[in-house]
């Protein structure tokens, strides 16, 4: 089978990094640049060091014909980077946006935007030209709340969530420093996270009713993942809520129901999401744990890829648990 | 100054390990026993082995005349050891039990256990012969919300909270393998917590208001400390709730409110605990650190010990924070 | 392709879950069975839980027809259970053996064990019907310095080498115990290592002068990895040396020489191993990392499995780096 | 008694920080003033977090009249400062330099430091007015090996040391990215490293024989603490050598050899090194764990400080170990 031709724009930070990783051996793909504006020329194996010996590729400063095309920029400027490269970008190519430019405004000049959660949007998916991947919090968050919504009117809902540091991204600041970090626990924007504006418009759309999420974020003394704890109401029993979640991810490659409790490190380095519900008189429980860098971010945007272009869902994404 | 004579009856598991590197320079007491059943005869330094050099303490089978006793058996032991003993302690010797068998039931046969949160019992405390000192989620929670639920009626309030492995005590079990725990993240006894009972009963001695505890606790993956944050809604402004919290810490030696982000790290190896409060709408977010084997409990068993025996409060608690 | 027939006898440890893990999404493989006494009937992913979704293996009592079998047996158990199976194992199926019983004594009965370091030993293991597996320290460590005892004479070499908690396997004891092991550095066996033998051996087979190996171990306070470094003194050249390894492994899959400093995490949860050397006057220093599960274990038997049966070197051995 | 007035310069660092946190319940001491050139006028316990509650000290621009400075500045700028302040520092004012000004230069201008390794040098501390602070490997390295060297010619020792990222001090670089660090080991500096120097000239006062030390530091994924594996031939017995370590360290108060085998969390947060001793055929292996912060900089600082005002020479270092 022929390969489609993929290329990573802002090769350097975490989640082109995954991209990469996937990538080359991915059996439908070629990677056919990533670049980078200030280390035009250098091999992407100096800057993701682990990839030594499996790749020889070099950054380069412009994109190249494409497909496919993974946006891997900074908050904010995807769009810049879509008007200045409009000419270079041939009409067919492909886009998923990795930042979140486009995840609640989807709607951009020309272009619609399709939000990349294909547990709950795959028909859309599977026909778009562009996507919005979903945010690391946002999906892990969604994953645990949407099945629910569906079928009951739940006022509130309040979230702790723990996120490894690479979830702040590669720059060097003082919250991942070492020595503050090691073995420590903080909260940050508490109520006040990004992502819950792509979470309410996720519900808008499946719910008459508005649910307020009040989310308090933690980062967590290690690197890789995501593990959050649901709290709210609920009128249904533990077997009926057990059943709308099987149903829900009845067909997902990705997505499982445990009937066990569930730890963070079940997930790490793959592209699951494990849920795990509890009920205790008419409180419900809902635990979620995913890889923020994969079912968080790259992983989820390979996924939405191969239902771009008819792979199979798990095309490239049999990946290893690092479980330990 | 004529110091008092203290004895450990339990004295291989870390509250007590961490009651004995107190005690050892403590000024105004001195160690009079330290009991053991399996290990009679041993040196204290071969089982808290950072110990060696400082002590030269045997384990013994019996306890012995004692001016205060801390009784840091298996939670449930206590009564049991109690009744044996009875003949062997003298009336006057005074007994801080940092088990859970008298926290929620303070009246057993002629005695009366109070319940060790000084903060909030400071009086009862100095006269009581007879000690129940808190748990240690049970501590930090009520820390949190004891001040607010002194002046509001709230009907719900939603916690995670995250432990350190020292929590899980001495005995190994698959919760405390490293291969499993670092990096790793999981909920345990979701709304079940066994801390549950006596935070209400604290809320029942100061609130008409029944307060319903939705409290989720987390492993993780770090040894010393416990972090919360309590979400509940409030008719107070940030400011007026702040207010409340400094008056009620105003006196307090360990207890500080924190006028910015906090950290678990602040606490860890101390006595102390740091509060930060955050209201976002009528959403109300409080945040609580301490040392889960200090404040959450040796450490605030010798602070008790402190208040009952006159001593200042601080004696013997000026720890050097490990910080990093 | 038709897929060859895969067992592995004992399952439940970590060395048969990597095993597992790898050999899920090998392409030219397919999991005949997975045995384990105490837990058959049970589903293979209740006790590897990350498996959760990806397999619904059971576990067998007894070992069936195949064309390869893996055996993950404490050490010293894989004789005897090749004499309780003799029936049971076709004359034609190939034996892997990840225990330490033939590394050394390679010959037993009728059977020669050929001891599995592909990157000295290929032409022999692509012939080889039994393989004795190479252990994690001793892999590192042969890569470290086989190239250059081909080359020098050298009397001694010093080494340190530090490996994850995975090393000392699944059951549980106190070098295991988070609440000790988290943070902690520890020396073991030093100087009396059991795998000094397998390494003396394989240096007797390409040099005549004898070399003493002084290896202290240590316990580090991660899960996954080992990392090495030797200390001998060299008449050669830093570049002479940078040549001789360069062109050990030229054509090597798997281990690469760096031109720059390493860290563990390059490697981990991969089959690579990456080497660094130095030299300051007369003394050199070689540091090896491998990921002490797979190139240390379960990687690095695949790797002889696909020399044996003619696939290609890295089949099922392309694995995403967790990096972080 | 009264206490003596003790200024800090360069009080941001890590340190500094140690040092305020055992000065402030140092009995002996008070502290005068704590300077930091960019933060003048902030509270200390901004910069020093933990510290909140504890005191309301502000850092000051200059140093004040004092009976005792201790020098926290940047390797190099010892000399600067002294020449800067040579006005404001009275004749009689005492001075440890945490630096390494002066560890091998000793004599500067009309000054003379003493280094600070109070094992062996403590006559020359008690008289002293001007100290160079030993290095932390330095001291963990010299522990281990000054007591055999005083009694035998070792033409050669190995030594591979860890260490906890405190060591790389405050300032934030990519060796300090916690992405990067937690769970991995990196050896840096090999054969280079600059407390090789010092180390060698104390040696040089010991014995006519010169030593050579091949060093490898690794950095550790740990915060605290610093363990060394050091690796010699000898001619004397496991029970000589013990016997010599035991006798060299008979009086001192924080040095303890070992009978069982040492792990770093032992000594973690005191100011104790533990030591280690085995022997196997003609090869010793000396095993030594400190706190770097502590006995490896701040703690021995205060131990030099005692021993030159003549207090007790643990005074204010009785720390509780954190251990876990």
């Amino acid at each position: 089978m022929e390969k489609i031709k993929v290329g990573i724009v802002g090769g350097t930070g975490f989640t082109a990094g995954e991209l990469i990783r996937i990538l080359l051996y991915h059996p439908n793909v070629e990677i056919s640049f990533v670049t980078s504006q200030s280390l035009q020329g250098e091999f992407v194996s100096d800057v993701h060091k682990d990839l030594f010996g499996e790749t020889t590729l070099k950054f380069e400063n412009l994109a190249q014909p494409a497909d496919m095309i993974f946006l891997c920029l900074p908050h904010g400027e995807s769009k810049n980077w879509l008007i200045e490269n409009e000419k270079r970008i041939a009409p067919e190519t492909k886009i998923i946006d990795l930042g979140n430019d486009f995840r609640v405004d989807e709607e951009w000049n020309d272009k619609k935007f399709i939000y990349g959660l294909s547990e709950f949007n795959k028909e859309k998916i599977v026909k778009a030209s562009y996507i919005a991947n979903p945010g690391c919090f946002a999906t892990a968050i969604q994953l645990g709340i949407l099945p629910i919504l569906k079928q009951e009117k739940i006022e509130k809902i309040q979230c702790v969530g723990i996120t490894g540091s690479t979830g702040a991204g590669k720059a060097l600041h003082q919250s991942l420093n070492f020595n503050w970090r090691n073995d420590n626990i903080s909260p940050y924007k508490t109520f006040t996270h990004q992502h819950i504006a792509e979470i309410e418009k996720s519900i808008s759309l499946i719910s008459e009713t508005k649910t307020e999420i009040n989310f308090i974020p933690w980062r967590g003394d290690f690197t890789r993942g995501i593990f959050v704890s649901l709290m709210m109401e609920s009128n249904l029993s533990q077997a009926e809520i057990e059943e709308i979640y099987k149903y829900a991810y009845k067909y997902s490659k990705f997505v499982f129901v445990s009937a066990s409790p569930i730890d963070l490190k079940q997930v790490v380095n793959t592209n699951k999401a494990v849920v795990y519900i509890e009920k205790v008189g008419k409180n419900l429980a809902i635990h979620v744990a995913i890889d923020n860098l994969l079912k968080g971010a790259s992983g989820q945007a390979i996924q939405n890829m191969n239902l771009m272009f008819g792979f199979d869902e798990k095309s490239g994404l049999n990946l290893k648990p690092s479980v330990f």
